[in-house]
């Protein structure tokens, strides 16, 4: 009766599919490359959310909606930018369907519905937001501009994968406005750094900090600024961007403002952005052949509480005794199920709460009640224990603690693990081939190199850490000089 | 200095407009149509959607998302919801732009990325949903379906307005999928309900609920209930709709079940929502010439603190005054500015803060603090009093409940006074050309003579309230037989 899914050993992309499905986060839609976020899904998603919209007000952000739409000519205006989306931007060109006059109840476009300019659909926002913010500045007393967008956006990626990469997907990204390269830099590394305390202590998932290549910076950014994590399959993804754009929009769209000293300057830009990408991120850090498992801070439901009736007589004793327990836990904040459908058996419950990833079961019956016991299971590792029902809540309480933190020990385990030098081309590609995860190896700093290396290997620069160790060596690739190792993976 | 707006006297949809973008609700962007909300906008936004999200919740529903992009053929998959919104649909042609062989730096739709079939910006998401849908439901015991969700949509409006009509505007949609009728009809009002509870207690403004004509109806529904709200203009605004939508959608999309008795047939459905132009209603429904007026419980700020500073050397002791008033009423759960920034003058604050419909403002200065009174100000009234701060979070509180039910009753007042009945067509114009408001009258039931009065009097039947009166009277224009009054008004 449980739902199955393929072994992460026999196809780890198979598994990440059947398990996004079978849990119940995403499904399919009739359109090409987008998903649907099914409930269990979306509640992971407000869960981030409501975390971070709190973390972008704590420093000092307001939300703001910008249009979904970027007239053609405001879409060019940042070259860089254009360049970077314009193969994978969905265009609006018409505002009007009509009749089929050959196909009584079908539409077609009509062509006397023809915009004058065409409509991008934001693949970003930083044109529409800059060409706003020219209106909104004129002088220092008008910076900084703190401001962040919750929104969609549309990238017409050839290859989607649930989650990880859909043509359509929700994010949040924040366009900030400053009147010195000193504020903007500061602001880009401290959102990097909410997006690194979100990513470890709410997704129990390390990240490593850093500066992207040349070649791996946003489109129209002078330095961006990442958090990479480690997938269990020893891929990495890119979780979290936060880009130092200079004075490049502000150029491109005029924005000026009188400084203090009365003298007419280019503002200074940064962006930044997490999106729905990280549910897919939380899946593959943690899950196992049963299904998600997820950390309890950002869980729907911490613990289920599944009665165990053994005939009908004591039923209404173990739903009284339930109950009592799932207010003791709501008591303490704890989000909880009380499953006692009976159109469903016991291990069928059992099943379906590990695959979505409940961190704790309680098991309850006339028998438990009797000995003033229940059963609690935690999800992370399976372990069943017979608890006292005195100080259940309490007991609860810490154990959601404690699997956070055992969850994030262990893929910080297995990250650290995954960290290997390699100190000529073979040992790269052999690292790359056999162990997988981050490669720490020299480079020799150009673009051109960093090209070939991707081609050969597939494998690109993920980043350049933060107070990355300086250390003469020879580029891997080219045997040229370097003066530090980056980290290579081969990455979602 | 201060910020001026046209009187409502003077030209009415003037002043809106003055007063969405003096007080920062809203600015216009570089997409026809397209507005930008600005962070105290949508800091309102927020308010509303935390209130309805939770009532939503509370009522069984939940968040998901689906896609933006509804494929042609799925658009026109139910024939009248496509024939009411294909004349407004923004259209994807193209997915890729490219480099301008005539024009360096230009881009160009690529002619070469022609999708084989378009896709429509979603103006309502019955047809994507109502497809996907299709997957799910495969048993009663799929049903019933409750979902809501908050997205972004698309109507090609040519006549657009600051909130009222854009182009693109955010909303909330609820899609429900149901055993029965009586199920769905339920959820259909219950839903209502919600809206209307919405209105009045939280917006402050007073709605009659009822249902519309056939003319007026949803594209696709068999019936739809709305709320709807008195402005001071004497013009009626739809404020929510909730639409029975029969089994039109399920069997457009084949969309069936196997009922209790093994007998398989079509899903019944609901769909509801509210936009962002609640906004828009709720600044026409309480705001002056001086600025908005919002009612305290959805203000983004409850409680603007103004030190009033005379010299330096007061300055210390006003503030640590002024934190102490702040942290009180934080702890009570008021949302409070404490507003010490020195570029600007108490007169220009109190002015600014009066444009953005602050309902108390509290002044502080060295001899108030001396008497231990602090100068209290509320913006419904206007009224100002000097209290004592011994128990001043106490008064506040009290003074916020008070102006939340001071602007409804006013609003009330007003709605009531402004329903008038008419006998005949020439009271029927006169009503409306002079007094305005609602206009109780007889109609003969057909959507003729409702296009014959909209056309002549440019009045619409806003909707026949719930357990509206019957009593026989003849139609007001046609003469013919009446069973009973509608509420008829000229409508944002």
């Amino acid at each position: 009766m449980a739902k199955e899914i393929t072994p992460r050993s026999e196809d780890y992309s198979k598994w990440y599919n059947d398990l996004i499905l079978k849990a119940g986060l995403a499904d399919y839609s009739a359109v090409r490359g987008c998903m649907v976020i099914k409930p269990y899904g979306y509640a992971i998603w407000e869960n981030m959310r409501d975390v971070l919209d709190k973390k972008f007000k704590e420093t000092g952000h307001e939300n703001a909606y910008f249009p979904l739409f970027v007239p053609k000519s405001l879409f060019e205006a940042e070259e860089k930018n254009a360049e970077g989306f314009a193969k994978e931007c969905a265009v609006v060109t018409h505002y009007r369907l009509k009749n089929d006059p050959n196909n009584p109840g079908k539409l077609i476009v009509d062509p006397e519905a023809k915009l004058e300019e065409e409509l991008v659909v934001r693949p970003t926002s930083e044109a529409i937001i800059w060409n706003t913010y020219k209106t909104w500045i004129q002088s220092y007393r008008d910076l900084p501009i703190l401001i962040n967008q919750w929104a969609n956006v549309v990238r017409w990626e050839m290859r989607t994968r649930l989650f990880l990469r859909t043509a359509e997907f929700l994010w949040q990204e924040g366009h900030t406005a400053h009147a010195t390269q000193e504020e903007a830099l500061v602001e880009t590394k401290q959102m990097l750094e909410v997006y690194a305390d979100f990513a470890e202590t709410w997704m129990a998932m390390p990240v490593i900090k850093g500066v992207k290549s040349e070649n791996e910076r946003f489109a129209g950014a002078l330095d961006t600024y990442c958090i990479e994590a480690l997938m269990q399959d020893g891929k990495a993804l890119q979780a979290g961007t936060s880009h130092f754009l200079g004075q490049n929009f502000a150029k491109a769209f005029d924005v000026k403002f009188v400084n203090k000293e009365n003298k007419t300057e280019h503002v200074w830009a940064t962006s930044w952005g997490v999106s729905t990408r990280l549910i897919g991120a939380l899946v593959m850090a943690h899950s196992d052949d049963d299904g998600l498992i997820l950390p309890p801070k950002l869980a729907p439901i911490q613990v289920v509480i599944v009665p165990i009736y053994k005939g009908e007589d004591s039923k209404a004793g173990i739903d009284a005794k339930g109950m009592e327990i799932v207010n003791a836990l709501k008591a303490k904040g704890i989000k909880v199920k009380y499953d006692n459908n009976d159109q469903t058996r016991p291990g069928w419950k059992f099943a379906e709460y590990e695959m979505k990833g409940v961190p704790v079961r309680i098991a309850i019956g006339a028998r438990d009640i009797e000995n003033n016991v229940a059963e609690v299971a935690r999800r992370d590792t399976k372990e069943k224990n017979s608890v006292s029902l005195d100080g259940l809540p309490n007991t609860v309480e810490k154990l959601l603690e404690e699997i956070q933190a055992n969850i994030f020990n262990k893929a910080l385990g297995f990250r650290n693990e995954s960290i290997t030098e390699a100190n000529t081309w073979d040992e790269f590609l052999q690292v790359l081939d056999t162990k997988g995860g981050f490669v720490s190896a020299h480079w020799d700093g150009t673009g051109e190199t960093e090209d070939k290396i991707k081609e050969l290997s597939k494998a690109t620069i993920r980043c350049i850490p933060f107070d990355n160790p300086q250390a003469d060596g020879t580029c891997i690739l080219s045997g040229k000089p370097s003066k530090e190792r980056v980290l290579f993976a081969r990455a979602y």
